[in-house]
């Protein structure tokens, strides 16, 4: 088991060491690559009731259970489990903590073999499909011949996209949520300001922060605050926190958290960093911003042409991080070339993290459209 | 003249020291306040066609003419020159520089006579309306009974709008463009993250890093590049920077600006910390954020009855910081009290930022309002 300096590594799930070494799309080729995952229900005999649920940024392979670190309900706990949309008594469902980053697999905070120390910047680059590519090592590894579906919001979302157009045979459906076929220049620019700030604490050093017993906190924080209010509409902004003040009657005519939404996102700084590494959100945004079907099949066409996948694409109405015009964009490709895809832009007020949320007409559509693959 | 650590005060204009203490809506009691000033054009002998500009956030008072700072054009010479659509062959066109900054006028930076050190955080916390006490006292300096109008945009036009309610007998119009009656939720989270982004870098020692002859740089930086991508429509960033690389053909898997987009808001941060001070930017993101008609109010009839104010109200369709439906409310509350108002919405993608550009149907707009005020 790896170290992850700082940040302590989940202790529920189970780790697989590849026996292989993963090639990545820069062209590094790394070896011992470990690989966390968590499984939700059993595997059949034919071990073709597998659904591969691929998570978004920060999150974790502890979906349906509660997370170990935070102690918090899993992320997905009203979506994965006995009779619900992913429903655990006929389903495995399995969530794999991405490549590159600090929750279980192997990330910057790994150490490095050759160094004996975290990699640091020393990690190479790895891209969407670079994750997908240590998941399909890790079907190989649990046999599973092909899954029911392959499910994920936002980059789990880019993790579908990259397993329909990589690996076709290997899954009967999948499911983009809140997604797009790449990254746009704005989100570009968001994950952008988020790197900078990180870049911009000297506790970073250049990623070699463990070497000097500290850590980037407080860039961390702040690009956790700025990826936050893209998470939400300017609508639920102002239904949850309009201009109400904080445990205050009055403005203060000072710097201190007057206002709630001051407060709330102060709050969402300080407990990301309590849960994340630094180095880890550098490579993940990076993997996000690399996403782009387009230039790397030369069209969406060449893309997705020639398979044989049932596509169930999600969009939220109010989500402007990953609006459903990207997700349109998605669905058209997939309309040219003659896939079974089935479409919905959800109404609701609840931005992008839409997905993470309890809301009953997108449980239904993920219960109904699961519940219809075909086997 | 004040003295602006580090940043270099501006040389041109003129710089009038108000005679009288600003009470200032926090309740300190601000002496020797300095107002710096532009005027483009001439008084004539009633002193009425006086047209006062309203400058944006970082904005300053050289509208018209070539920055003494930076180099660069006035940013609205486009807009304020003979024949041009605030003509200053027929108006005197005043631009001051707004209290609480760094390019001119008395703020967090100047000496504070009871130490003879910059104020730093000990600079009071002012709002809009103090920013318009300071500029009502340069009027009565000034000799203007009355200005033929007052315009300006985004922080300006809360500037604008503070006129109207606070010396409804002291303009003929108001031109609010791309602004609001009260800052948005999402607004003062941007700005909240650009705040945390100054105060997180340790040369910002707490304001007083003139004490330790530094500057928090790259903070500020951050700061001004999360801000940036909220001046620019999603739209407009796709089109001037889709995906396309920086001086590269190929992704350098790394950290370098591989996009655009990266590079060109690298380079809005840096420009940026040369030009403007990091308290100062505190304080005028606080003002807006602080800035409420309704909550000061009671109501926005309150606030705009009574008055007899031609408005000319502009936003830009693919603005979503202030978004024209934060314009349809304060058209629709002067609609209800019965006052004069046109009001405008501009196709345009270029976000926010399109009162600063060359966009012909707003100069327009501009200039027929302008000619049409009754003296």
């Amino acid at each position: 088991m790896h170290t992850t300096a700082k940040i302590a590594t989940p202790k529920g799930g189970s780790t697989v060491r590849l026996p292989n070494a993963v090639t990545l799309d820069g062209g590094a080729v790394l070896a011992g690559v470990e690989v966390a995952y968590a499984c939700y229900g059993t595997l059949n005999t034919a071990r073709d009731n597998a659904i591969l649920v691929c998570h978004a940024l920060t999150g974790d392979h502890f979906m349906a259970e509660t997370n170990p670190l935070s102690g918090k309900s899993g992320w997905w706990q009203n979506i994965v489990g006995s009779g619900k949309p992913l429903d655990t008594d006929h389903y495995a469902v399995i969530c794999v903590n991405v490549l590159g980053g600090c929750l279980g697999s192997t990330g910057p905070a790994s150490i490095n073999p050759a160094t004996d120390a975290p990699y640091g910047l020393e990690f190479p680059v790895i891209t969407i499909g670079d994750m997908v590519k240590a998941q399909h090592a890790l079907m190989e590894y649990l046999e599973i011949p092909c899954w029911h579906a392959v499910v994920g919001g936002s980059m789990g979302a880019m993790q579908v996209l990259a397993w329909a157009v990589h690996y076709p045979d290997k899954l009967r459906a999948a499911v983009p949520i809140a997604g797009a076929v790449r990254h746009s220049a704005q989100n570009i620019a968001f994950h952008e300001v988020g790197r900078q700030a990180v870049m911009a604490d000297p506790n970073w050093h250049n990623g070699r922060y463990d070497d000097h017993d500290t850590r980037p906190e407080r860039g961390l924080a702040v690009a956790r605050m700025a990826a936050h209010v893209t998470y939400l509409s300017e609508e639920r902004l102002h239904e949850k926190f309009g201009r109400n003040l904080q445990d205050r009657e009055n403005l203060t005519y000072g710097f201190e958290a007057d206002f709630r939404i001051e407060s709330y996102l102060r709050h969402q700084g300080k407990s990301f960093v309590a849960r994340f590494d630094a180095n880890a959100y550098l490579y993940l945004t990076r993997a996000m911003d690399y996403f782009d079907l387009e230039a790397e099949f030369g069209s969406l066409d060449q893309a997705f042409s020639g398979n044989d996948i049932k596509y169930c694409v999600v969009a939220f109405s109010s989500d402007w991080l990953f609006p459903p015009a990207e997700s349109r964009v998605l669905v058209k490709a997939l309309n040219r070339v003659g896939a079974q895809v089935s479409f919905s832009t959800l109404e609701t007020s609840f931005g992008h993290d839409a997905f993470l949320l309890d809301l009953p007409p997108f449980a239904e559509i993920l219960r109904g459209f699961i519940a219809g693959i075909r086997q």
